[in-house]
């Protein structure tokens, strides 16, 4: 069961000024994993009508964090040590979908992949692995 | 349906002397995926009786390239282009497993992610997304 | 010597609208290797007064590119096919430079690293290594 | 000035089977780096006469800790977290010499980069950025 809601995760985003103006919102917390949606706007696309390289970084990022915050509770000092994305397919103009899964969440290191998704189409556009670090509790 | 048997990819590994004298095996190959398994001897163990990283980044490469196989056919000429790995958990003294999943098969890269695990043990000793690049056919 | 020049490379960028509205700049091409600057505003900052993950990913990922155009002129279908970042150090509220080099330049794939700075600080905010797929000419 | 010398790490090496049976020496320490070389034979070589993956990752990995012993001292403790590696060239049928430099040393992580190059040859073979997770003390 996750330690906090969706709800409570998007108010520390807002707060932390991580949700994008609102753009980012957090469908879902499970056992370990979290979904997240970019809600794509103009000012996220480029020409192609493809969304940005930045745009999917930052979801990824929030949706580990979600899934993260999901097993340890309102951690807001964890911060991302190093992520690296390998970037598959030409996004479609349509919201993105980021769903984390956390591989390890050890006392000072939690490690986690997230598979992007054009919102309705099965084959990736994206996959993140990331690294948070968790500060001494 | 695999284009070939993960005895032809193991005749391939043992050619190109990619299977660690004979300890990397090919244990089935599925839609876009792959199981490998590499027997560990005492030259592959560390102090603390662990499993040496180089041996599961080598098993992590074998997979990849054993769903690939699977994917394309027989290409020899593919080669890795980037691996990274994340380290999880300190492996038992046992065999290892790696579990490949292809991400993307473009005409010129392919990327694909691959867990790994003690034999026997649900939870991942480490994680690894690689690039091959694909010769022109 | 760079093919091009950083006027030509920060045109083609914000026809690409790559520039983040202008913040984005290119100080100097050198051989194989480019000098970006992100002039950080209100909008790229976080709580604690510090720059945000995406907007050092994005000047990492032009910095490469601006050297890499520099290298194989303008070729505007080069896209980014991996990024790698570690996270070292906090940020300074201040502009960040990107420091990119070349490591291989070829036909099919260009890699490449850039190291982040706070503006007048020696010790980098962050290191990424980039990958390019160019299209073929 | 690094805080034990080449010796001292090399007889660590041996101690906890990281010299790839004295097949890896250390050559240098100096200001958070270190130079390593993999004295390559027969059984590191691979088909066309280059030099296996796996080698390459494994002095990378050495290179790098050999540069974080001499930073913080004799740390038995320290272990790889994380391994990122792009090939870049095919290695010659020669020694490859391993070029460690530390980006950061922090109480929990360290973070390196580490160039790899075919002795004598100043175009790098391939290029890593590697995680030490260090014990706390």
């Amino acid at each position: 069961m996750p330690k906090v809601t969706p709800q409570q995760i998007e108010n520390l985003l807002r707060e932390y000024q991580l949700d994008h103006d609102g753009h980012i919102t957090i469908e879902a917390l499970g056992n370990k994993s979290a979904r997240a949606r970019f809600r794509v706007g103009k000012q996220h696309l480029r020409p192609g009508d493809t969304v940005s390289g930045p745009t999917l970084m930052a979801l990824a990022d929030v949706a580990m964090y979600a899934a993260l915050l999901g097993e340890i509770g309102l951690v807001p000092l964890a911060v991302t040590s190093s992520l690296n994305i390998n970037f598959l397919r030409k996004p479609a103009q349509k919201d993105v979908i980021g769903e984390a899964k956390l591989l390890k969440v050890g006392k000072r290191l939690a490690v986690g992949e997230i598979t992007l998704f054009s919102d309705g189409d099965p084959e990736p556009v994206a996959h993140v692995t990331c690294t948070y670090s968790i500060p001494p509790r």
